[in-house]
């Protein structure tokens, strides 16, 4: 069985809750992939400290599904099992659930206090903090997912180069085949924008022609798990100054890099790279970074307001940029993996500003 | 002003709701594209009987979307938003909001609760029940998506007649590229089933050859709606009981679609068909049909259980189909639209069996 599946009904022990229900509804909760490594359109996970977990699956999924699902027995969602369950309840004298609020919409949760006659607590949080720290088989794929990513952004900077791809439509298309070749999938719709486009952080991409700056922000999801970078070219001939912009952006992240302890607060990171952007800081107008896993985004944020510290195991992101509205916008992103008290860039954006 | 806008007012003031809150987050409630048109990551709408609605969308989107929204005034997010709106429900002296508890998470809502001090009541019966009595606009653009469904199955046919589609996966990418070409997405994951396959309702596409009878289960989203046919072929040279089984599902089709009449339940329409289907009824392992709209499944639903009328300006589908276990399986499936007291198809699945 899973490691943080042991992990997770430790925590069920400590919250002295006897019983969980993880379910895959219309809000796929990424903690159901996570324990079981299968993605049912209607399912429901039983964990307990008490007994060992079991997983229902509608019967339209079953027979697909049965040979891939990690947890064991694999049951057949039929008429009876909700009071089978109920029974189960009984037996075990349970009168209190954990369910995660974060993926359970309000009717969900209606629906289950009329059918269980008991009290429903919150467990999103634990399954978060579960899931921000990577195990070695987590770290292991990121390893292989970051370098298919680097690769996917070679081979798209050699056709840029080569004039191939002219418009920020065209990268993204040539950049989400890549990704269709290798199997993968975007981990979010791929952000291409040229010149003034750049400066709008979630610009819509669309058939302008690259010039100037050109930010390109996309990412693969690999075996369920999420990269995300953002590289910064230039089309054109840079001046001076636009060159130095993309420098303070790069020294930025670097510098916010070479602050992270464990045990350090990632508020105190993002204080750190706001600190180096000194009169710009105000053209910097999102987050320093966040977690990466089977969500674009988890836990940690790099945001001035966040609580977390880091840890070992942690994946996350690093991403300052700076926009200058109607003029241009530069953003440089890196995935880092925190361990063994160390800091492991995964991927790496050039240092120098790539003119082409 | 949208008229939907108008009639949900009218809804609110019948429910004795001075406001309603409608979200786009997590989990996007297609309420929020269905009223402004567009589909901002996070934003939010506020709709009164007592005054204009207003729109609040993130300053990432805001420059990308404020042309597209249907919605005027379209307000940018910025930190003393919900101060303004708080202080909005103080000078209107509201107590009690509506919002949609189907697409909102129960942590979502307690974060509600503690911001504003009233009560809050679900109204996601109000806005599905709005939304499944189309407007002209929405059947002009349904006739236009069924037709571009259409094409797409018969150029897809056209190609496995001349061979050069011989697998699952060929069929389901080929489908898919076209869809793509039309500038459209899939209304779901193309379903391709073949031989024993077919037999697997929610058969996951793979690198099986044609053989037999071949489920084909596709859909496209036209412009933020759903289409959704099913068609059953035959590979190679089918029995005479083979060929009956397809005439029974069709005529299954035919007789429920004969039976529909204004004010007749859907679920009369189910008996109808299971009734047709005689002694094959336990081989019927699914609904029969469901409203298509913004979400591939809708109001109304044709279940046994459903509690639904039929009534004018209804789009939904019929989807009979039998299965048997590691042998095969046929499922027919088109869109009708149901105006002016009459039924009228939108697609067209063929009386008699293809056989290629």
């Amino acid at each position: 069985m899973n490691n943080k599946i042991k992990e997770f009904q430790k925590k069920l022990v400590k919250l002295k809750l006897p019983l969980a229900l993880v379910f895959s509804t219309k809000l796929k909760d990424p903690a159901f992939f996570y324990f079981s490594k299968i993605n049912p359109e209607y399912a429901l996970m039983l964990i307990s400290p008490n007994f060992s977990p079991k997983l229902y699956c509608s019967s339209l999924d079953f027979e697909e599904l049965k040979v891939h699902s990690r947890i064991k027995p694999f049951l057949q969602f039929k008429k009876n099992t909700l009071e089978q369950i109920k029974k189960l309840t009984k037996t075990h004298k349970i009168k209190k659930m954990g369910v995660n609020f974060s993926y359970l919409t309000v009717n969900e949760l209606k629906n289950l206090k009329k059918l269980f006659k008991c009290k429903f607590v919150d467990i999103s949080g634990e399954l978060l903090n579960l899931r921000a720290i990577k195990t070695n088989d987590e770290i292991k794929l990121y390893q292989k997912a970051s370098k298919l990513t680097e690769q996917i952004w070679s081979r798209t900077l050699a056709q840029i180069k080569l004039k191939k791809l002219k418009t920020e439509l065209q990268v993204k298309e040539f950049i989400e085949q890549q990704i269709k070749r290798i199997n993968s999938a975007p981990s979010f719709p791929t952000i291409v924008a040229s010149g003034k486009n750049a400066a709008i952080p979630h610009h819509v991409t669309n058939n302008a022609k690259l010039n100037g700056f050109c930010i390109i922000d996309f990412g693969i999801r690999y075996k369920g798990y999420c990269t995300d970078v953002t590289r910064t070219i230039f089309i054109g001939k840079p001046t001076n100054k636009e060159e130095k912009f993309y420098n303070l952006v790069y020294e930025t992240k670097e510098c916010a890099a070479n602050k992270i302890n464990c045990g350090e607060k990632t508020a105190n990171i993002v204080k750190t790279a706001r600190k180096h952007l000194g009169k710009y800081d105000k053209f910097f107008t999102h987050g320093l970074g966040h977690g990466i896993g089977l969500e674009i985004h988890e836990l940690p944020n790099l945001k001035e307001n966040s609580k977390e510290k880091f840890e070992n195991g942690m994946i996350f992101t690093i991403e300052p940029g700076i926009y200058f509205k109607n003029k241009f916008g530069i953003r440089i992103e890196d995935d880092y993996l925190f361990e063994r008290n160390k800091l492991i860039q995964l991927t790496k954006a050039p240092k120098k500003l790539v003119v082409v």
